[in-house]
């Protein structure tokens, strides 16, 4: 298998240009305007999967986005991986921010930029080109199935149901995913916790219409006003949450885990200067690292109301809205948590204003344990092509399906990422390094290697 | 005089349809798209004023949008009347708010449906029809000048200025003003109290560009959460407006004025039905007509920041922003207010954001006292058309410039308005009631009658 690094060499331009071609699909999940995408998408991957060397690709159904499935089945008896990953997109707004169009992929130095770049199409894409080579090489040792969803950023909600119907298609011993980041780009590591995630949306509704702020000013409740309160009261001064109950299910590490999780490299000066800020912030008593790996947290991610083009109106508006989504540590449930927001956001509201509250999305924590099969072949598979021995590390980021997946397959996810945490995913500017696509390329063969070395 | 009725029923028909012409030009001054109907809008009101039979009229630059002046001068030793008015109005965003559209009048139920129906080109071509009906009939007893400017709706940035070039032309006994509301249909009243304002737009950055919220959500400073506890920092649990310095300079009333005021009529059961609100709310040890006529108010009257389309994405957001604005009342001055703002908002603003601060118009408060003889001409005007004394009234609104036409013309100005509050002003639906529009141009030559009378 020494032969993948020239493999990749003389294929790489061709890589990069199919990985174009699925980039410049606008999947973008959340839009209803891009329905006809999400099946151009899909109907590219079931292709490319046959043309791959899968034995049989199918594009299924669900209340949603479609999923591809895909297989090459060399021998029941063998050991079966099931690799996991996703097509569709965040939104690209503000397009305005953008240095290249989010939709026509650009490599800038060393960089490919791009919505999609990194997550999922550029990670997920490594595995088919991986599995490529293995088939093309006569290499593979165990049987290979994919799973490529089209819901992942607006929460799988339709993957449940998918999952429980196609339990046989989809047995497998398991579930490989790259779709989250290592420290650095020569500092691998595998993720081994994720939050969950309880995502609302409030409407805050004062006057009937909206108001002359001169006429009505000091004596009608604002319902901007309102909101910010009921925002602000939502965190108290040590920036902890503020909801009865919420921390009821959060699980304290003992200080043994906190020292070793500090063990991992972090910068801070780094960090700040990356996201160009003079100070960081969080709750208090926990480090930075702590604050996004272990702790919960609750951040609005839009708000609107009222006049907000150029200029002055002067009015006391009728409504404010909010997106508020809460990332939650294992053991919290997400849909307990959406409960007691809730009730919680409706009770604080003054009697001045109507409330309503939306639950969005949202799903579960999961930690991964570092004794199995799996964790020690991927570990190895890095160490093969890196070094050195990634370092296991909690992410602040959610994919909720992967502790579905436990739930209603049964079955362990092993998440070996390539992403870097500068590569701007969910934001203008994505980006996803030429050398970490390929590096994944190189890497996960030996992952398959090693793992049906280590399961025999 | 009495032919006055008969001379409107003649021709109110006319009077509605030249008033709709006017309407129908959208002349919103905070909008540069719409710099070409200001223009529009001033040439036809010049053309009107000189068909209506005034001596001179004329189109006259500014460094914003243009102000038309036109006059009658019958004698130079009688007294002097200079009608101010406005021909620009408010965006009428959101549009489909709308029952029919903002800028094609329709006529429902006995009201004028458009935006400016009353603010202020309703209000305003009341004047010009009594001028019409004045000289036509040859009753008019006093000279009369007409200063009717562009920019009122974004704080008449540019006719300080105008007023200090032409003092001599604008030289006058009194300056009328249409451009309040009575308190109910049968209840005249005199706006004898105008607040001040002080309009504001910040901007509050955190992190360069948005962030994933997982990945780092809890550790970062959310710019938009930040900006939530600023906006509810600004006031405190008994609705006082929270900035040091704030309350210098309002004057406490004493107990017998505050007795006087509560003499007018207010139904807060109607005033919460029309507003469709289950309670009011506000500074604490006053009545809601205190509230709005001798208290400062803080309003957001647009806030905006993050993902704020449909569906759900995760981000921690680089900006927020808000547009805030403060009503004042007499003494407090707008400048000392947006500089106490201004230093308070950065003072309080976390290490870990970055915030802007912008002040994009304001003016002073007004107090016009009851023993003139413009006030009493007013008063007995009104007590002839509708059979009873009207009360004198502080407002919440501002009219900015009122105080600047006594600092830099040295004229007092009465304020006879015909709106009611119903009429939605700066709100969708806006509207004036046929019956308002009539007995205005009926009611304004008794005051050019009295007012002449009680000169000599």
């Amino acid at each position: 298998m020494n032969d993948v690094k020239k493999y990749i060499d003389e294929n790489k331009d061709r890589f990069l240009n199919e990985l174009f071609e699925l980039i410049r699909i606008p999947s973008v999940s959340s839009k209803d305007s891009n329905k006809d995408d999400m099946y151009k998408a899909a109907d590219w991957i079931k292709n490319k999967l046959l043309a791959d060397g899968a034995g049989h690709a199918e594009v299924m159904e669900t209340e949603g986005h479609p999923v591809v499935y895909g297989e090459k089945i060399l021998d029941p008896l063998w050991p079966t991986v099931l690799v996991y990953g996703h097509y569709d997109v965040q939104p690209a707004e503000p397009f305005d921010l953008w240095d290249s169009p989010p939709f026509e992929p650009e490599v800038r130095n060393g960089k490919i930029y791009a919505r999609g770049a990194n997550d999922d199409k550029g990670q997920m894409y490594m595995h088919f080109k991986a599995f490529e080579y293995l088939l093309k090489t006569n290499q593979l040792t165990c049987n290979v199935k994919f799973m490529i969803e089209g819901e992942e950023e607006i929460g799988s909600p339709s993957l449940g149901k998918f999952c429980d119907e196609n339990k046989e298609k989809l047995k497998a011993d398991v579930i490989l995913v790259s779709d989250t980041s290592m420290l650095g780009p020569k500092i691998p590591s595998i993720t081994t916790g994720l939050r969950g995630l309880a995502y609302m949306e409030v409407e805050v509704t004062g006057p009937s219409h909206d108001l002359h702020s001169g006429l009505y000013g000091g004596a009608v409740d604002n319902p901007v006003n309102v909101l910010c309160d009921m925002i602000s009261s939502l965190r108290d001064d040590k920036n902890k949450i503020n909801i009865p109950g919420f921390y009821d299910d959060v699980e304290e590490l003992s200080k043994e885990e906190r020292e070793e999780m500090a063990r991992a490299p972090f910068d801070m000066e780094e960090f700040k200067r990356h996201i160009d800020i003079a100070e960081v912030n969080g709750e208090e008593g926990y480090s930075t690292m702590e604050r996004t790996g272990i702790r919960p947290s609750l951040d609005v991610n839009g708000i609107w109301g009222g006049y907000t083009e150029k200029g002055a109106k002067t009015i006391l508006p009728s409504k404010a809205y909010a997106k508020i989504s809460m990332r939650l540590v294992p053991h919290q449930e997400s849909k307990k948590i959406e409960q007691l927001f809730k009730k919680h956001f409706e009770a604080i509201a003054p009697k001045s204003v109507k409330v309503k509250v939306e639950f969005l999305h949202g799903g579960e924590g999961y930690v991964s344990p570092t004794n199995t099969v799996a964790y020690q072949a991927a570990s190895k598979a890095y160490e093969t092509t890196y070094g050195i021995k990634p370092i296991p590390v909690r992410s602040g980021g959610s994919i909720p399906i992967i502790s579905l997946f436990e739930k209603i397959l049964g079955t362990k996810s092993i998440l070996m990422g390539f992403g870097l945490d500068s590569d701007a995913i969910h934001s203008p500017n994505e980006n996803y390094a030429l050398e970490q696509f390929y590096k994944g390329i190189e890497t996960i063969p030996w992952f398959y290697k090693y793992f049906t070395e280590m399961s025999r």
